[in-house]
């Protein structure tokens, strides 16, 4: 569940949790669950048309997953694929919600005379216990490009504990994307860098005139600071489809019913793409993702579903797409070659923000090949 | 240090410290400290002229209390005070600082040759030990309208446990404020909430008639929690001084070398305001605040300072003010009184955040006096 809202405050906890490592979870609440408690937040998703319609399709088109059979549904939140899994005609559905919001859940369950079918446990999905395996995971944990804010990790966990041999996952599978793109906003951030920079060459010289103190010490590690906010950050954005400038390539694909932890700890991708425009810039690089609903090879969906977060004008998504900027952009042409290396991990100070090793080698259509630049960015 | 970037994440953290009451201290950095170890927040502060003139002032005017002396700086984070203080002609200065900006701190300080006399020292200062007690302890702990944050508890504990029985306070005293102000953000609020649950109206709507789900049993917790963030949080804002309409009041005076936690726990006062407007609207309150550098009574200062954050047209800081809004604003004239009953306490999810009851009473110049109003109010 992307969030505008952040969703994971990037404060540097000394909590972490690679993998199976320590995860303070008073911590990871006060940074992560917690704004998933606002009814606000909710609603945020809940409006999202193009992520409802897609689950509210998978399920209403899939009934054969769902009627007779028993459901969990890893982080509820305010109940709703829960409340379509009962209306679909599941049995028993267990929908496991971690924050407080479990009690609107159990409200909106009850409004919708569905507590006979509806469970709802307010609890980390790793703690708590259910009294049987289920038939459907069903689940939307997708956070911004896939995988930040690290919630698949529980639906993992969930599926080896509590999904049946012939159990389903809804969604079936996830890619994550990566384009060459063009954007104004490489040149706006580095000039909001630049500003940065030259108001504190003020400040420093105001404080040493006025204060006596002399600050141009800090100057290398306030404009690495800035550097990293400006420049290095990525970004939230709603592409639009024009500013696509080369053919989309897959970084990840992943089964969510074999994959494992360990599998997504690291994204890790060699891939090219082809620019498609004319005389264009190549300013930074967009990721995004989707998720389909097959079921499985041996009870496959019967209407396979679709959710893409790719850059849209009508169907966009609270996702958005995360941007990768470049400083500078690179004139590129129609034709030209864009290799990528890309390599994402988790960050040590908090598991659920992550890192990005991008580096890109342009080989132009004339067949000459330019020097790689590689680029740190970090998701937060 | 009051910030703009918050200071306190308003997350449900399940610490709490209630003047000795256990504080996750995970928990607490999560929230709270992280924010100060960006060099871009410590350059917020250090760019605010009047409360830099202020410091400054108060340590050069009054050389005598540093002169040969020790000096404790309490969050020291850049290390201002603290060179401000050897500068001065400080023997010693023990410059403690609880996050990683004490790494830059202690770079500033050998950058302007003061290593020999300030030593930075990263931790909590409830947990560092000093070779000795020390003359001065200087601190720039006040958070918005005084007490958010809680920072002075910190202050407090460092002056038992460090402070000579001779010691002196920088600053020595400390004076919350409210006035009765007109302010245009009554009615946007207002309208902001209006707006915001017109489309909540028209969400629950259309998720029953495109998802077949009520949502309409979640209209009064959503209500409460808007109304709560709309209408009840009170707000940063930097109040013109043509803004206050009637006389301000103290609600609460400091004497900081004899005040104890559990004083600061509640701030609770019945105080007075005569309007001096003609013809104009109540629409809420301006809490602020003031301190001095007055030094002792045994050991005064030469030249005592002030800082106030009191509404200013040229002289305003980066605390502003916070406003209080009512809902509906109150017509009021010229000789009116307003007799208000203000009680504030810390919020028992994060200590760091404040609880406020304020019921106030008006008595038209007539003779007349309207009936009480109770409002609750959070400082987040």
């Amino acid at each position: 569940m992307g969030s505008r809202e952040n969703g994971v405050t990037s404060s540097t906890s000394r909590g972490s949790g690679n993998g199976g490592a320590k995860v303070d979870k008073e911590v990871d609440f006060a940074n992560y669950f917690c704004t998933y408690a606002f009814l606000y937040h909710q609603k945020e998703m809940l409006s999202d048309r193009v992520r409802m319609d897609a689950y509210f399709n998978s399920v209403f088109k899939n009934k054969h997953h769902f009627v007779g059979k028993t459901v969990l549904d890893v982080g509820t939140g305010s109940g709703i694929l829960a409340i379509w899994s009962a209306q679909a005609g599941a049995r028993k559905v267990y929908a496991v919600e971690a924050t407080k919001m479990a009690d609107h859940a159990r409200e909106l369950v009850k409004a919708n005379n569905l507590q006979d079918v509806v469970e709802v446990i307010e609890g980390s999905i790793e703690d708590i216990t259910l009294p049987e395996k289920v038939d459907v995971i069903i689940s939307e944990w997708m956070g911004y490009f896939l995988l930040r804010e690290s919630m698949f990790d529980s639906v993992i966990i969930a599926r080896d504990r509590w999904l049946k041999p012939t159990g389903v996952m809804y969604p079936s599978h996830a890619r994550m994307w990566l384009a060459p793109i063009r954007s104004g906003l490489s040149d706006h951030k580095m000039s909001d860098y630049e500003g940065c920079m030259d108001d504190w060459h003020g400040f420093v010289k105001e404080t040493k005139t006025y204060y006596g103190v002399d600050m141009s010490v800090l100057t290398k590690p306030f404009s690495e600071e800035q550097k990293k906010y400006y420049l290095k950050n990525s970004l939230w954005n709603n592409l639009h489809p024009n500013q696509v400038v080369g053919t989309p390539a897959v970084l990840k694909e992943i089964d969510c019913l074999t994959v494992t932890v360990e599998d997504i700890l690291k994204v890790e991708a060699c891939v090219s793409s082809t620019i498609t425009k004319e005389d264009t810039r190549l300013c930074g690089f967009g990721g995004w993702f989707d998720v389909h609903f097959n079921g499985r090879k041996e009870n496959p969906a019967e209407c396979g579903v679709e959710l893409t977060t790719a850059p849209s004008i009508d169907d966009g998504t609270h996702w958005g797409q995360q941007v990768f900027l470049l400083h500078p952009p690179v004139r590129v042409n129609d034709q030209d070659e864009v290799r990528v290396n890309f390599s994402m991990t988790r960050s040590a100070e908090n598991h659920r923000l992550m890192n990005v090793d991008l580096a890109y080698e342009i080989k132009l259509s004339s067949g000459v090949t330019l020097p790689p630049v590689a680029n740190k960015f970090f998701i937060e």
